[in-house]
């Protein structure tokens, strides 16, 4: 059994929008995942997504209105919800996801990568 | 839909050892506790537990070896596996747990609490 730091885990990642398992617990990958300009819009059908950011800042946009989340918050986007991850500059992102989840849901295309652990 | 800041949260904690519930997805509630002292031992008949400290350091006493974990590092205690939470000074921790997991598990004892949300 051993510690994971997430610092140390993001330092690994050398490219944006392509999270990484780093742990997992009753069925759920923890993940952390560099994020920089704009992703898709696209939601999840069966799964709540949940963003903390650990480093910079990110901008979750929804049909209606925006999230700005800051280091040391999170938000939940409901399964269904139709959303839209922006980061100005480089952020750094913790991700709570069921190990079924893909990362684009609804919007298969080149942005859709399936997970890896590192 | 509304973020949640972690630090704010937890500056609503006046005690410790108690568990609050910031957050909900997937059956899984997202927790904050601020520690100081020692747990009892105990472990999770059925539920993996996961210590994400934001504040602090602390340590995971295991039946062989303890983990140390600094601001910015998680661990994650298998089921069944026995722990004992420490922290010698007051020390901040993430949790995520199914929304069945009683916070003294195997040790149901007066440091059994029901959760609430902050």
């Amino acid at each position: 059994m051993e510690k994971v730091n997430l610092a140390q885990k993001l330092s690994l990642l050398e490219d944006y929008w392509r999270p990484r398992i780093v742990g997992e617990l009753n069925g759920f990958y923890v993940k952390v995942v560099k994020l920089k300009g704009e992703f898709v819009w696209h939601h999840h059908e069966k799964e709540d997504e949940m963003f903390l950011v650990v480093k910079g800042s990110l901008v979750i946009r929804l049909r209606e209105g925006e999230l700005h989340l800051e280091e040391g918050e999170f938000a939940i986007i409901p399964r269904g919800v139709d959303h839209k991850p922006e980061a100005a500059r480089e952020c750094h992102v913790v991700l709570f996801e069921p190990t079924s989840t893909v990362n684009a849901g609804s919007a298969q295309s080149d942005r859709t990568t399936v997970a890896e652990w590192i």
